[in-house]
């Protein structure tokens, strides 16, 4: 055993049900099925806001007056241009390169360029996570451009941050209800609590590193498959259904007698409908219209019911978001930077909170290796 | 209350006194002043071995056969050559930038040109240790001399990991004294345990994600001023002495009737002598004698002298490596990536030994923000 030096110790493989710190961002309710951003529920908020506006309270605990907000859309429109270092590593980033490691990378270079990298007040904390949720995008569209040899699309001032990644990404302006279903998609993603990426910028952030340190340390995070990636696996089970030719509920009816794993179904906190999905799946269907795909969407109502049916599981929220991003051109491979795009809110509002009342986090290792050897020369 | 779906739970402010998890790899007795890595105490490792055998030792759990060492060391040399990219973000990194982001990031970019840089298995992830190993030291001598408008220095595969980063930072061939204490510095902080960088790199491994990913985001945790650089601000205390014109003892006792904090004495951990700063404080004399120059060092010995004398307080590891640092030639701002370019061995050890027996690292946040709040459109 370490040493303990006197003190009292508990344990607990993976930290599961040690209370690490306290949080006033965001609160979840797995058995009721409610999730809370800052005391409002996610219903309320993907209803009535924009995603600016829920970053904006993630990070400030209050929405925005009109001033802040239009305030905060301008600062948006105005940190999007990038340094030219990150258009070089565009450009020379090999095109079969993950997502994730690019979107890592081009964080942690757009700290060289950033003259307020280091600067902990947090007046510039605050103005890094805006410059961050507002490069991100800029980022994600133009590796994906330049790996699909596009030509770039330059960011359009009119347009906010999820319709104008959907215009960089795709080069044309999208539909009213793809900008709208979107830009809740954001606002779904922006937070969830004390996930493994959440706290990886957290454990970064209270060594009193910096906010570029910290994201790129959560991004790294979230590129792991037990974490981000779900979205991405169901979206290849439906294209596996539609290749099949079979019936979606025979698909999964066959797939439930091997005992297979289906994707997007039940969760690890929600042991109800997650939130989320339900918003999801009653924006999507508006969505599949204007863009005259119900393709994706009828597919997906299918497997939920003979999921409903068969096993009495609801999907989550990454069930009904992989038909959406589908169906508004996003790659699969995209799905999970897509998720880091929105989370940016949430993961900078935890560094300013942890900031704000500092503790380093810490826990202790047991030795249970060899004693005693020695190289004997 | 976050929920916590009926599980006992504990709480523990920044997992102080929480075991997450055992390691088999170093043991710590803070109390008798001993390290230990794999059951052979630091004493003797610094005495009898090289870094390069010390790095097997970390990754393997053994030390390595004449076969095993001399396979290493040509792999170490065979892996130092970076990808064309790691040499522009040399080029184009503005010159006063952190060398730590500078690292973070040239780290990350190192994944999108190693194509097994998503390949999940133990002997990839052994060859990626092995790469980050030989490639860091480039990295920064590189970033150095280009930040210094020098031109680059190539390796020379005669020279192992310590010596051939000197030879790279300082365009010379290090006299037998230099080589042989800088390879004992990288022994002495090639791991630690448990410390807020080995963790987040382990916190990130357990997403199932990769070496480039937990790696980059040690190094962000390692940056922060609450765990890396304190003997950086050793050697500015020096410097500051040297500045002043006073004897050492008595600016320390000045400073120490002003109530202010000396850096590089008492540690966290170690109640008695660091064990790491006794082998050095041996073995950095000799150094001075074949470098001729004995000020850093004599100015050390009476800081110490006059600490002990006053405070009863022993120097930690950091405050005899700020001597020895600068008496090399090593740049104050550098210590810390030199620091991280001993790690790289303990924290990869630490993600093999994640992988080998994977567990999501996930403690839970108690929710104390507002509730019952609406947006009331």
């Amino acid at each position: 055993m370490a040493s303990s030096a006197g003190n009292k110790t508990t344990e607990s493989k993976g930290l599961e049900g040690v209370i690490a710190l306290h949080t006033g961002i965001c609160d979840i309710d797995g058995q009721k099925g409610k999730l809370i951003y800052r005391g409002y529920s996610i219903e309320d908020l993907a209803k009535n806001c924009t995603f600016e506006e829920v970053a904006w309270l993630l990070w400030q605990g209050e929405l925005p007056t009109a001033d802040e907000k239009h305030h905060l859309e301008r600062q948006l429109v105005g940190e999007r241009p990038l340094p030219p270092m990150a258009r070089e590593l565009m450009e020379m980033t090999p095109e079969d390169v993950d997502p994730m490691a690019f979107l890592r990378t081009g964080i942690s270079t757009l700290a060289l360029f950033d003259s307020e990298a280091d600067d902990p007040s947090s007046e510039a904390n605050f103005r890094k996570s805006i410059r961050l949720t507002a490069q991100i995008p800029v980022l994600l569209a133009g590796f994906d451009r330049r790996r699909n040899g596009q030509p770039l699309v330059r960011p359009r001032p009119d347009l906010a941050t999820a319709a104008n990644f959907l215009y960089m990404l795709r080069g044309e302006v999208p539909g009213e209800e793809a900008m709208r279903i979107f830009d809740t998609c954001l606002i779904l993603h922006a937070e969830h609590g004390l996930n493994a990426s959440t706290f990886t910028g957290r454990v970064i952030g209270a060594t009193l590193s910096d906010v570029y340190s910290g994201i790129s340390g959560a991004v790294g995070a979230l590129k792991g498959p037990l974490h981000g990636g779900a979205n991405r696996k169901v979206m290849e089970m439906l294209a596996d259904i539609d290749r099949s030719g079979l019936d979606p509920a025979e698909w999964i009816r066959q797939r439930l007698t091997e005992k297979a794993r289906i994707m997007g179904f039940g969760h690890r906190v929600y042991k109800t409908l997650d939130p989320r999905a339900a918003i999801l799946r009653d924006m999507s269907e508006a969505l599949a219209e204007e863009r005259g795909n119900r393709k994706w969407f009828d597919m997906s109502v299918k497997v939920m019911q003979t999921m409903e049916q068969e096993k009495g599981l609801y999907p989550n929220v990454d069930f009904f978001s992989a038909s959406v991003y589908t169906t508004l051109g996003i790659p699969t491979d995209l799905f999970t930077p897509v998720f880091a795009m929105a989370r940016i809110t949430g993961w900078t509002a935890h560094l300013l909170e942890q900031w704000a009342d500092n503790r380093l986090i810490r826990p202790r290792a047991a030795y249970n290796g060899p004693q005693g050897r020695t190289t004997k020369r």
